[in-house]
């Protein structure tokens, strides 16, 4: 039987790799839908070469795409918008939504997908990062399966005992044997530098990442490592752990892309070359597996493979993530959006690379500051993280945080 | 539930280990029955630690050891010889049979163990080298549990699919996206040092294994590289694979167990301290897993790890078991006695290190010129490998390789 798939996301990188997966196994994998946002020439020929039923466009572009679609005598139902993509993530013809969606705009399709019981293959951050409580209860309350993309989560997904991996990756503290996870982390660029070169550091010496070919924002966060710990608050809604259950390992060759430890003293740990293809084609495939067109790994090639441990003076990025996770969801939403606004102002060379951890220290100081104040009560479910219940909440601790991450950023340049 | 474990080989060192872990888990697991030969000072402790129902000792000294029981006041039935050990392998009271007794002699209480369907927690090599189609097919007639506790097919058990391990590992070609299984090999001490520096090597230094602590006969397999061959043969039977399915790759850290490569890109690698008691925790979990008393991993302290191809002339020991793979279940019974005999010799000083793959592979050699003429057919079912039914077949063609093999001995020291 083919798996409909819906690509949210279809003309990034993700996308891509996900729908070269999906063009090498027509008799498994049938492509209903798409989206695009910025790329829509990309977004056409994809049209032409998977002819899906169904495409979601900004809305004030519907109908011009709609009547390019059709001069090319291509029958495809086009949708706009925010509705557009949620209705596509809840179309009863599509099996499995792959959410790859950058930033708070991927958010509620995603979350529409697990209202309505999809197969899922997550690789929206922000879905765990910014909705972690609210993405994880839509999953177990309507049967859905969430199928990490992150080669990090995809790599513990594979490691964990197949009992665990059926019950949508909730793991339980303490059961089956699991005694922590181990993120692996290139530690970047700046591994072998100092802090002093690091706050020298230009924007083309912080985007040079060593292993993986990134856009600019994700590579900045792996030079400042602030990458690991987004992943660390996605691991522990995704694996229901507790931050301290969770350790990240510096491992500068990216060939083991993470690891389970037991209580035995087994550790199990996923490698291959870097290359996105492998996560998404197991996710696709799970519980089977498909080829996934990746170049084998040549262990008698590899060069020694390395693990340090992160130095949390450099990478204070991943002490602040450690610090928020334990702090509730409202920090760990304040964390993402400062950490956007920071990283953004670090390219427009407003602020120095070291300054993104400052700002995002400091955000999170004066949130966690107003929360005491405002709040002023001692029921947990009513102080200011227990009060997320939707995504409107979520998306106003958003705007809050980025606001005082601004002003933190004039602060800096002045 | 309490599961009851007879320890055929409790006076050794996986005894040992096993018998270690089960004292840490009273309440999951119940030592039913011992066995032990030569240490029956050792095994009269055990019995008094672990107050076993019922133990077998060589048939001469029952009547002594059963009075030494009674004399201190234990209740338990001491039987004897082989018939006590098959008595003891399927004793109904009986669920899983620790198969650690060395050598031949470990052979046929495993054999009746698979044949009354036990959970075989399997350490004899012989089982497998010797008997392995035998030894599978009694497995899968009778629905017995194969576990291996070898550090490297455990290794390999952990990392395969869930539906693979349940159906008592029997993978098939091809299938669950297997594409290739990893055996790790230390290099021994050898590995870095010229054919002529094993030419001339010492005993001293060929028994000097860089990461276990392990006996005379399997450091020197170990330095010859004839152990991995041994486990080479060993896991084409485990996992029914070909032997051009299985890579061998030196890992001098000894970190990486083993591994299994899928069709996606990924290889899974089961890691750990090399310490027997993981193994054997994680084989009497399983599904489950326990603590094994083993000191965790510390990955922040590790050395970096090394992947290297082996150098087939200096280890011309695993071309050997490859070619003996190839050629049928005759020729690994050969190679595998006849390395046996070649180890001895060098042990004593008769032979040179070199010496043993060149005994080896003149009894191969032999054995094949033998085969050709006698057997004289193209029916294969009725050739020299076909033509092993029982384990008295076995027995015969391990003593005429013993016997050509001592003749090879004799040639190298005149």
């Amino acid at each position: 039987m083919t798996q409909r798939i819906a690509v949210l996301g279809a003309t990034g990188s993700i996308g891509d790799s996900t729908l070269s997966i999906l063009a090498d196994h027509p008799q498994h994998y049938q492509v209903y839908a798409l989206s695009g946002h910025g790329r829509l020439d990309k977004l056409f020929e994809l049209c032409q070469q998977f002819q899906p039923s169904r495409v979601a466009v900004p809305e004030d572009k519907v109908d011009e795409f709609a009547s390019r679609l059709q001069q090319a005598n291509l029958v495809c139902d086009v949708v706009g918008g925010q509705a557009g993509l949620d209705d596509i993530a809840a179309d009863a013809e599509v099996d499995t939504v792959v959410a790859a969606i950058v930033g708070a705009a991927g958010l509620a399709s995603t979350l529409t997908a697990a209202k309505a019981g999809k197969r899922i293959l997550l690789a929206n951050k922000e879905a765990l990062v910014m909705a972690g409580s609210l993405m994880m209860q839509a999953v177990r309350d309507n049967g859905a399966t969430l199928l990490p993309l992150d080669s990090e989560h995809n790599a513990i997904f594979q490691c964990l005992p197949a009992e665990v991996q059926q019950k949508n990756t909730h793991i339980h503290n303490a059961c089956y044997g699991i005694k922590k996870l181990w993120l692996t982390a290139s530690g970047g660029p700046f591994l072998h530098k100092s802090w002093e070169q690091m706050q020298a550091a230009s924007v083309s010496e912080a985007v040079k990442h060593p292993n993986w070919s990134m856009g600019q924002k994700i590579s900045v966060d792996s030079a400042t490592m602030m990458n690991k710990g987004l992943e660390l608050i996605e691991a522990c809604h995704l694996f229901d752990l507790d931050e301290s259950q969770i350790n990240v390992v510096i491992h500068p060759q990216s060939i083991i892309h993470s690891m389970v430890e037991y209580c035995d003293g087994s550790f199990l740990a996923q490698m291959g070359s870097p290359d996105m293809r492998t996560p998404i084609a197991h996710a696709l495939a799970y519980p089977n597996r498909i080829s996934a067109g990746v170049k084998s790994l040549d262990l008698y090639q590899l060069s020694a493979l390395e693990f340090i441990k992160p130095d949390l003076q450099k990478f204070a990025c991943l002490k602040l993530a450690r610090e928020a996770m334990q702090s509730g969801q409202a920090a760990t939403i304040a964390l993402n959006a400062a950490n956007e606004v920071a990283v953004e102002a670090f390219i427009k060379e407003q602020v120095s690379l070291t300054d993104i951890a400052l700002i995002n220290g400091r955000v999170l100081d004066t949130m966690h500051q107003q929360d005491s104040v405002t709040s002023n009560k001692k029921d947990e479910t009513d102080s200011f993280s227990g009060g997320i219940k939707t995504l409107e909440d979520i998306l106003t601790i958003d705007k809050l945080a980025r606001i005082q991450a601004q002003r933190e950023v004039e602060k800096c340049r002045s």
